[in-house]
Protein backbone atom coordinates (compact mmCIF):
# COMPACT_ATOMS: atom_id res chain seq x y z
CA UNK A 1 0.00 0.00 0.00
CA UNK A 2 1.30 2.99 -1.13
CA UNK A 3 0.71 6.96 -0.43
CA UNK A 4 1.92 10.36 -2.00
CA UNK A 5 2.77 13.53 -0.57
CA UNK A 6 3.43 16.50 -2.42
CA UNK A 7 4.33 19.88 -2.53
CA UNK A 8 1.86 22.86 -3.76
CA UNK A 9 3.55 25.91 -4.80
CA UNK A 10 5.54 24.83 -8.08
CA UNK A 11 3.62 21.91 -8.51
CA UNK A 12 0.09 22.15 -8.74
CA UNK A 13 0.01 26.13 -8.58
CA UNK A 14 2.32 28.55 -8.78
CA UNK A 15 4.38 30.91 -6.81
CA UNK A 16 1.56 32.37 -4.41
CA UNK A 17 3.81 35.72 -2.73
CA UNK A 18 5.67 36.31 -6.43
CA UNK A 19 1.81 36.76 -7.79
CA UNK A 20 0.49 38.39 -4.71
CA UNK A 21 3.24 40.82 -5.60
CA UNK A 22 2.43 41.31 -9.36
CA UNK A 23 -0.93 41.64 -8.80
CA UNK A 24 -1.38 44.08 -5.56
CA UNK A 25 1.36 46.10 -7.32
CA UNK A 26 3.71 45.30 -4.18
CA UNK A 27 7.19 45.06 -5.27
CA UNK A 28 8.32 44.45 -1.36
CA UNK A 29 5.98 41.26 -1.23
CA UNK A 30 7.70 39.25 -4.22
CA UNK A 31 10.79 38.25 -2.47
CA UNK A 32 11.08 34.73 -1.35
CA UNK A 33 13.30 32.37 0.60
CA UNK A 34 15.49 32.60 -2.64
CA UNK A 35 16.01 36.61 -1.25
CA UNK A 36 15.47 36.28 2.18
CA UNK A 37 17.21 32.40 3.41
CA UNK A 38 15.81 33.28 7.17
CA UNK A 39 12.01 32.05 6.82
CA UNK A 40 10.73 33.79 9.95
CA UNK A 41 12.22 36.80 9.20
CA UNK A 42 10.67 36.66 5.71
CA UNK A 43 7.32 35.88 6.81
CA UNK A 44 8.12 38.72 9.68
CA UNK A 45 8.90 41.51 6.67
CA UNK A 46 5.55 40.22 4.58
CA UNK A 47 3.17 40.67 7.76
CA UNK A 48 4.75 44.34 7.95
CA UNK A 49 4.69 44.90 4.37
CA UNK A 50 0.97 44.04 5.00
CA UNK A 51 0.17 45.68 7.88
CA UNK A 52 1.56 48.91 5.88
CA UNK A 53 -0.88 48.54 2.94
CA UNK A 54 -3.50 47.80 5.29
CA UNK A 55 -4.38 44.68 3.98
CA UNK A 56 -6.29 42.02 6.31
CA UNK A 57 -6.69 38.20 5.46
CA UNK A 58 -9.20 38.26 3.49
CA UNK A 59 -7.84 41.08 0.73
CA UNK A 60 -4.84 38.11 0.49
CA UNK A 61 -7.43 35.42 0.03
CA UNK A 62 -9.58 37.30 -2.65
CA UNK A 63 -6.30 37.74 -4.67
CA UNK A 64 -5.32 34.30 -4.14
CA UNK A 65 -8.38 33.23 -5.38
CA UNK A 66 -7.40 34.43 -8.54
CA UNK A 67 -4.44 32.56 -9.25
CA UNK A 68 -5.10 30.01 -11.10
CA UNK A 69 -3.63 25.82 -10.85
CA UNK A 70 -1.14 25.25 -12.96
CA UNK A 71 -2.57 23.54 -16.27
CA UNK A 72 -3.83 19.80 -15.89
CA UNK A 73 -3.04 19.84 -12.03
CA UNK A 74 -6.83 19.63 -11.51
CA UNK A 75 -6.98 16.93 -13.51
CA UNK A 76 -3.72 15.12 -11.86
CA UNK A 77 -4.91 15.54 -8.46
CA UNK A 78 -8.09 13.97 -9.27
CA UNK A 79 -6.68 10.87 -10.30
CA UNK A 80 -4.10 11.03 -7.33
CA UNK A 81 -6.80 10.98 -4.71
CA UNK A 82 -8.71 7.98 -6.48
CA UNK A 83 -5.54 6.01 -7.23
CA UNK A 84 -3.72 6.01 -3.51
CA UNK A 85 -3.39 8.41 -0.36
CA UNK A 86 -2.49 11.83 -1.45
CA UNK A 87 -1.64 14.07 1.26
CA UNK A 88 -0.34 17.81 -0.02
CA UNK A 89 2.43 19.07 2.04
CA UNK A 90 2.99 22.33 2.07
CA UNK A 91 5.20 25.26 4.38
CA UNK A 92 2.39 28.23 3.06
CA UNK A 93 -0.80 28.48 5.78
CA UNK A 94 -3.80 27.09 5.26
CA UNK A 95 -5.56 30.22 5.12
CA UNK A 96 -3.47 31.06 2.16
CA UNK A 97 -3.60 27.55 0.65
CA UNK A 98 -7.55 27.80 0.84
CA UNK A 99 -8.20 29.40 -2.15
CA UNK A 100 -5.76 27.41 -4.34
CA UNK A 101 -6.68 23.91 -2.46
CA UNK A 102 -10.26 24.78 -3.33
CA UNK A 103 -9.86 24.77 -7.34
CA UNK A 104 -7.96 21.07 -7.07
CA UNK A 105 -11.30 19.83 -5.05
CA UNK A 106 -10.09 19.95 -1.62
CA UNK A 107 -7.40 17.47 -1.42
CA UNK A 108 -5.94 16.81 2.32
CA UNK A 109 -3.84 19.49 2.97
CA UNK A 110 -1.16 19.37 5.60
CA UNK A 111 0.98 22.84 6.08
CA UNK A 112 1.14 25.32 8.64
CA UNK A 113 -1.53 28.39 10.17
CA UNK A 114 -1.64 32.30 10.48
CA UNK A 115 -2.81 33.94 13.45
CA UNK A 116 -5.31 36.36 12.62
CA UNK A 117 -7.19 38.94 15.09
CA UNK A 118 -10.53 40.29 15.17
CA UNK A 119 -10.57 42.76 12.85
CA UNK A 120 -9.14 39.99 10.43
CA UNK A 121 -5.67 41.55 10.23
CA UNK A 122 -2.67 38.90 10.07
CA UNK A 123 -0.61 39.26 13.27
CA UNK A 124 1.64 36.26 13.12
CA UNK A 125 1.78 32.70 12.05
CA UNK A 126 2.28 29.25 13.57
CA UNK A 127 4.41 26.70 11.88
CA UNK A 128 2.90 23.43 12.73
CA UNK A 129 5.83 22.52 14.20
CA UNK A 130 9.83 21.76 12.75
CA UNK A 131 11.10 20.00 10.25
CA UNK A 132 7.31 19.76 8.96
CA UNK A 133 7.55 17.88 5.81
CA UNK A 134 9.89 15.52 6.41
CA UNK A 135 7.53 14.24 9.33
CA UNK A 136 4.39 13.65 7.29
CA UNK A 137 6.65 11.34 5.36
CA UNK A 138 7.45 9.20 8.89
CA UNK A 139 3.94 9.59 10.28
CA UNK A 140 2.27 7.52 6.78
CA UNK A 141 5.47 5.32 7.06
CA UNK A 142 4.51 4.09 10.73
CA UNK A 143 0.98 3.57 9.58
CA UNK A 144 3.18 0.99 6.69
CA UNK A 145 2.43 2.97 3.90
CA UNK A 146 5.36 3.28 0.89
CA UNK A 147 5.43 6.67 0.33
CA UNK A 148 6.53 8.42 -2.39
CA UNK A 149 7.20 12.47 -2.44
CA UNK A 150 7.87 15.42 -5.25
CA UNK A 151 8.46 18.84 -4.84
CA UNK A 152 10.26 21.36 -6.50
CA UNK A 153 12.79 22.83 -4.04
CA UNK A 154 15.14 23.28 -1.46
CA UNK A 155 12.13 23.12 1.91
CA UNK A 156 11.15 19.71 -0.22
CA UNK A 157 14.52 17.87 0.22
CA UNK A 158 14.01 16.69 4.20
CA UNK A 159 10.33 14.77 2.84
CA UNK A 160 12.37 13.63 -0.31
CA UNK A 161 14.92 11.52 1.91
CA UNK A 162 12.53 10.44 3.94
CA UNK A 163 10.30 8.55 0.93
CA UNK A 164 10.41 5.46 -0.11
CA UNK A 165 10.62 6.91 -3.54
CA UNK A 166 11.22 10.68 -4.04
CA UNK A 167 11.22 13.02 -7.17
CA UNK A 168 12.08 16.67 -7.81
CA UNK A 169 9.07 17.86 -10.04
CA UNK A 170 10.02 20.76 -12.09
CA UNK A 171 12.92 21.84 -10.55
CA UNK A 172 14.97 24.88 -10.91
CA UNK A 173 18.10 24.07 -11.95
CA UNK A 174 20.30 25.03 -8.44
CA UNK A 175 18.39 22.16 -6.87
CA UNK A 176 18.65 19.38 -9.68
CA UNK A 177 22.81 20.37 -9.49
CA UNK A 178 22.49 20.09 -5.30
CA UNK A 179 20.56 16.93 -5.44
CA UNK A 180 21.79 14.82 -8.15
CA UNK A 181 20.18 11.53 -7.13
CA UNK A 182 16.56 12.54 -7.20
CA UNK A 183 15.23 11.57 -10.59
CA UNK A 184 13.84 15.12 -12.12
CA UNK A 185 10.46 15.26 -13.71
CA UNK A 186 9.04 17.53 -15.75
CA UNK A 187 5.20 17.36 -16.67
CA UNK A 188 2.07 15.53 -15.17
CA UNK A 189 2.18 12.88 -18.15
CA UNK A 190 5.85 12.14 -17.55
CA UNK A 191 4.62 12.18 -13.48
CA UNK A 192 1.92 9.66 -14.32
CA UNK A 193 4.15 7.44 -16.16
CA UNK A 194 6.58 7.50 -13.22
CA UNK A 195 4.06 6.71 -10.52
CA UNK A 196 2.24 3.19 -12.18
CA UNK A 197 4.41 1.08 -11.75
CA UNK A 198 5.00 2.24 -8.01
CA UNK A 199 1.39 1.94 -6.95
CA UNK A 200 1.17 -1.93 -8.77
CA UNK A 201 -1.83 -3.03 -7.58
CA UNK A 202 -2.35 -1.78 -4.57
CA UNK B 1 -4.76 23.35 14.29
CA UNK B 2 -7.02 19.75 14.35
CA UNK B 3 -7.69 16.74 12.05
CA UNK B 4 -10.91 14.92 12.45
CA UNK B 5 -10.57 10.88 12.13
CA UNK B 6 -13.70 9.18 11.38
CA UNK B 7 -15.10 5.38 10.94
CA UNK B 8 -16.51 4.92 7.24
CA UNK B 9 -19.68 2.51 7.65
CA UNK B 10 -22.21 3.30 10.36
CA UNK B 11 -20.89 6.63 9.85
CA UNK B 12 -21.00 7.54 6.33
CA UNK B 13 -22.26 4.48 4.73
CA UNK B 14 -24.40 1.40 5.56
CA UNK B 15 -22.72 -1.48 7.18
CA UNK B 16 -21.59 -3.01 4.04
CA UNK B 17 -21.31 -6.88 4.44
CA UNK B 18 -25.35 -6.29 5.53
CA UNK B 19 -25.99 -5.09 1.91
CA UNK B 20 -24.28 -7.15 -0.25
CA UNK B 21 -25.92 -10.24 1.59
CA UNK B 22 -29.41 -8.61 0.79
CA UNK B 23 -28.17 -7.83 -2.74
CA UNK B 24 -26.77 -11.19 -3.58
CA UNK B 25 -28.71 -12.83 -1.87
CA UNK B 26 -26.45 -15.11 -0.28
CA UNK B 27 -27.63 -14.92 3.38
CA UNK B 28 -24.02 -16.65 4.31
CA UNK B 29 -22.74 -13.45 3.73
CA UNK B 30 -24.08 -11.11 6.37
CA UNK B 31 -22.31 -12.24 9.69
CA UNK B 32 -20.00 -9.79 10.86
CA UNK B 33 -17.71 -9.60 13.99
CA UNK B 34 -21.05 -9.53 15.84
CA UNK B 35 -21.64 -13.27 14.78
CA UNK B 36 -18.23 -14.44 14.38
CA UNK B 37 -16.17 -12.32 16.57
CA UNK B 38 -12.72 -13.39 15.20
CA UNK B 39 -11.89 -10.87 12.32
CA UNK B 40 -9.57 -13.38 10.31
CA UNK B 41 -11.91 -16.24 10.94
CA UNK B 42 -14.91 -13.67 9.44
CA UNK B 43 -12.80 -12.43 6.54
CA UNK B 44 -11.44 -16.36 5.42
CA UNK B 45 -15.48 -17.42 5.84
CA UNK B 46 -16.45 -14.63 3.49
CA UNK B 47 -13.42 -15.19 1.09
CA UNK B 48 -14.46 -18.80 0.95
CA UNK B 49 -18.68 -17.79 0.36
CA UNK B 50 -17.48 -15.51 -2.74
CA UNK B 51 -15.50 -17.99 -4.10
CA UNK B 52 -18.49 -21.25 -3.66
CA UNK B 53 -20.48 -18.61 -5.46
CA UNK B 54 -17.99 -17.86 -8.28
CA UNK B 55 -17.89 -14.04 -7.52
CA UNK B 56 -15.09 -11.90 -8.35
CA UNK B 57 -14.02 -8.59 -6.93
CA UNK B 58 -15.69 -6.79 -9.72
CA UNK B 59 -18.93 -8.44 -8.98
CA UNK B 60 -18.54 -7.53 -5.67
CA UNK B 61 -17.77 -4.10 -6.63
CA UNK B 62 -20.78 -3.95 -8.30
CA UNK B 63 -23.21 -4.46 -6.05
CA UNK B 64 -21.21 -2.21 -3.85
CA UNK B 65 -21.81 0.50 -6.25
CA UNK B 66 -25.43 0.17 -5.73
CA UNK B 67 -25.42 0.94 -2.13
CA UNK B 68 -25.84 4.88 -1.18
CA UNK B 69 -24.23 6.78 1.68
CA UNK B 70 -26.89 7.88 4.36
CA UNK B 71 -28.84 10.92 3.48
CA UNK B 72 -27.01 14.25 4.02
CA UNK B 73 -23.62 11.87 3.59
CA UNK B 74 -21.55 13.74 0.95
CA UNK B 75 -22.54 17.30 1.73
CA UNK B 76 -20.93 16.69 5.42
CA UNK B 77 -17.85 15.35 4.74
CA UNK B 78 -17.84 18.43 2.04
CA UNK B 79 -17.85 20.55 4.66
CA UNK B 80 -15.19 18.66 6.40
CA UNK B 81 -12.52 18.51 3.99
CA UNK B 82 -13.07 22.17 3.61
CA UNK B 83 -12.80 23.11 7.28
CA UNK B 84 -10.35 20.36 8.65
CA UNK B 85 -7.85 17.71 7.54
CA UNK B 86 -10.27 15.15 6.94
CA UNK B 87 -9.31 10.94 7.36
CA UNK B 88 -11.43 7.78 6.68
CA UNK B 89 -10.38 5.51 8.60
CA UNK B 90 -12.05 2.44 8.30
CA UNK B 91 -11.46 -2.01 8.44
CA UNK B 92 -12.61 -2.11 5.51
CA UNK B 93 -10.70 -3.08 2.75
CA UNK B 94 -9.38 0.38 -0.30
CA UNK B 95 -11.05 -1.96 -3.11
CA UNK B 96 -14.52 -2.62 -1.36
CA UNK B 97 -14.46 0.95 0.04
CA UNK B 98 -13.89 2.87 -3.45
CA UNK B 99 -17.39 2.13 -4.55
CA UNK B 100 -18.72 3.99 -1.53
CA UNK B 101 -15.56 6.40 -1.35
CA UNK B 102 -16.13 8.18 -4.82
CA UNK B 103 -20.18 8.53 -3.48
CA UNK B 104 -18.49 10.51 -1.04
CA UNK B 105 -16.36 12.38 -3.42
CA UNK B 106 -13.00 10.43 -2.60
CA UNK B 107 -11.83 11.80 1.15
CA UNK B 108 -8.69 10.59 1.72
CA UNK B 109 -9.28 6.98 3.10
CA UNK B 110 -6.63 4.90 5.27
CA UNK B 111 -7.82 0.86 5.08
CA UNK B 112 -6.66 -2.47 4.65
CA UNK B 113 -6.47 -3.88 1.10
CA UNK B 114 -7.00 -7.48 -0.55
CA UNK B 115 -4.93 -9.96 -2.12
CA UNK B 116 -6.41 -10.60 -6.10
CA UNK B 117 -5.12 -12.81 -8.41
CA UNK B 118 -4.78 -12.38 -12.07
CA UNK B 119 -8.81 -13.43 -12.88
CA UNK B 120 -10.04 -10.98 -10.52
CA UNK B 121 -10.74 -13.86 -7.40
CA UNK B 122 -10.17 -12.38 -3.96
CA UNK B 123 -7.59 -14.85 -2.70
CA UNK B 124 -6.61 -13.02 1.17
CA UNK B 125 -6.44 -9.57 2.67
CA UNK B 126 -3.50 -7.96 3.91
CA UNK B 127 -4.31 -5.92 7.10
CA UNK B 128 -2.25 -2.34 6.78
CA UNK B 129 -1.02 -3.22 10.32
CA UNK B 130 -2.26 -4.10 13.82
CA UNK B 131 -3.97 -1.26 16.05
CA UNK B 132 -4.47 0.30 12.48
CA UNK B 133 -6.89 3.05 13.39
CA UNK B 134 -5.47 3.77 16.56
CA UNK B 135 -2.00 4.28 14.91
CA UNK B 136 -3.55 7.15 12.73
CA UNK B 137 -5.03 8.91 15.35
CA UNK B 138 -0.81 8.21 17.03
CA UNK B 139 0.25 9.38 13.39
CA UNK B 140 -1.58 12.60 13.31
CA UNK B 141 -1.33 13.49 16.83
CA UNK B 142 3.00 13.12 15.90
CA UNK B 143 2.47 16.10 13.24
CA UNK B 144 0.64 18.47 15.78
CA UNK B 145 -2.85 17.86 15.33
CA UNK B 146 -5.24 17.87 17.42
CA UNK B 147 -7.48 15.25 16.73
CA UNK B 148 -11.53 14.57 16.76
CA UNK B 149 -12.45 10.94 16.05
CA UNK B 150 -15.69 9.35 16.12
CA UNK B 151 -16.86 6.25 15.23
CA UNK B 152 -19.74 3.90 15.92
CA UNK B 153 -18.62 0.48 16.88
CA UNK B 154 -16.10 -1.36 18.84
CA UNK B 155 -13.53 -1.66 16.50
CA UNK B 156 -13.31 2.34 16.96
CA UNK B 157 -12.83 2.56 20.84
CA UNK B 158 -8.83 2.47 20.53
CA UNK B 159 -9.28 5.48 17.89
CA UNK B 160 -11.66 7.39 20.27
CA UNK B 161 -9.56 6.51 23.01
CA UNK B 162 -6.02 7.74 21.49
CA UNK B 163 -7.70 10.74 20.03
CA UNK B 164 -8.36 14.72 21.81
CA UNK B 165 -11.84 14.02 21.62
CA UNK B 166 -14.33 11.75 20.90
CA UNK B 167 -17.74 11.07 19.88
CA UNK B 168 -19.66 8.09 19.40
CA UNK B 169 -22.16 8.50 16.40
CA UNK B 170 -25.09 6.39 16.15
CA UNK B 171 -23.73 4.24 17.78
CA UNK B 172 -25.80 0.83 19.00
CA UNK B 173 -27.03 0.55 22.86
CA UNK B 174 -24.18 -1.68 23.88
CA UNK B 175 -21.18 0.28 22.88
CA UNK B 176 -23.12 3.11 24.67
CA UNK B 177 -23.44 0.98 27.76
CA UNK B 178 -19.91 -0.44 27.94
CA UNK B 179 -17.75 3.22 27.40
CA UNK B 180 -20.31 5.66 28.82
CA UNK B 181 -17.30 8.11 28.75
CA UNK B 182 -18.23 9.35 25.36
CA UNK B 183 -20.74 11.58 23.96
CA UNK B 184 -23.36 9.96 21.94
CA UNK B 185 -24.02 12.29 18.39
CA UNK B 186 -27.12 10.54 16.46
CA UNK B 187 -26.99 13.24 13.64
CA UNK B 188 -24.66 15.38 11.45
CA UNK B 189 -26.60 18.58 12.19
CA UNK B 190 -25.61 17.80 15.81
CA UNK B 191 -22.52 16.75 14.95
CA UNK B 192 -21.75 19.70 12.99
CA UNK B 193 -22.65 21.75 16.35
CA UNK B 194 -20.54 19.58 18.45
CA UNK B 195 -17.16 20.35 16.34
CA UNK B 196 -17.90 23.57 15.35
CA UNK B 197 -16.47 24.96 19.04
CA UNK B 198 -13.98 22.42 18.99
CA UNK B 199 -12.38 23.87 15.14
CA UNK B 200 -11.98 27.50 17.06
CA UNK B 201 -10.25 29.68 14.53
CA UNK B 202 -7.67 27.28 13.32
Amino acid sequence: MHAVCSDLEGVWVPEVWINVSLKTGIEDLKYTTRDIKDYDELMRYRIKILKQHGLKLKDIQNVIATIRPLDGAPEMVSWLKKVTRFIVVSDTFVEFASPLIQQLDWPTLFCHSLVVDEEGNITGYALRQKDSKKKVVQALRSLNYQVIAFGDSYNDISMLQEADNAILYNPPENVVDDYPQFPVIHDYTELKKYLLPHFGTG
